[in-house]
């Protein structure tokens, strides 16, 4: 496999609107975007730090995968998920197939920000849950 | 506050034996570096994917935080922390402190690789363990 780079850390928080004035400060930037991604039962905010962004997912509902981490997790947020940037996303799946990581998707879907996305299961990956992303609309 | 970049992701991991070689196929590149943070009680690989480092942390005592962190998380690791690059980091420490930043690091020490660290309690950055780091040796 052969990520370009780290195209986004998924923090989980329990209220983008508690979360959103703390990483502005962290990070001496606005949020530059704010978008439900209703298939995921979440409402994301965007911010950037170099190459990488910062999303933060908030629950929509108590079905959200999101909304049972924040439950596990004692009612806090965290993070959540790293995602690494690729070019050919359908061949870096097969490769990372081939190489024995466990998929959680095993084609692409589409993702925030129109990104095309998909997860690997974090039984493979040192219990770090993975998604694979590229910007086909480049 | 003003991060020029994600410096590194730190995992926490039971062994490095057995994560390094999981990280090397999933980002294409080798660990390039294997340090021991004697005061930490942790021993450490690193591997670079764009510009920003990702830092296995492997606990090398049972008094370690990250022993407790993988004790905490049913004897697994994930994902521990997230250090930003920045500049002037005895500036940036009191302006965090000024914002209302809780420090668990009040003045910067010796990290990692020759970094200066200092750390960010999550009570007051959403949950997410937050370092502040700088290579003053550049």
């Amino acid at each position: 496999m052969n990520p370009t780079h780290i195209e986004h850390i998924g923090i989980a928080v329990v209220s983008l609107d508690e979360s959103i004035p703390v990483f502005e400060k962290m990070l001496g930037t606005k949020c530059y975007a704010i978008e439900e991604v209703k298939d995921q039962k979440v409402k994301t905010a965007f911010f950037k730090v170099g190459q990488t962004k910062i999303e933060l997912l908030e629950p929509t509902s108590p079905e959200s995968t999101i909304a049972a981490f924040i439950e596990k997790n004692n009612g806090k947020g965290g993070m959540h998920h790293i995602a690494f940037a690729v070019e050919g996303i359908e061949n870096q799946l097969a490769e990372a197939k081939s190489l024995g990581f466990r998929l959680i998707d095993e084609t692409p879907r589409g993702g925030a920000e129109g990104l095309t996305i998909a997860f690997m299961h974090p039984k493979s990956t040192c219990s770090v849950l993975t998604e694979l992303c590229e910007n086909k609309n480049k």
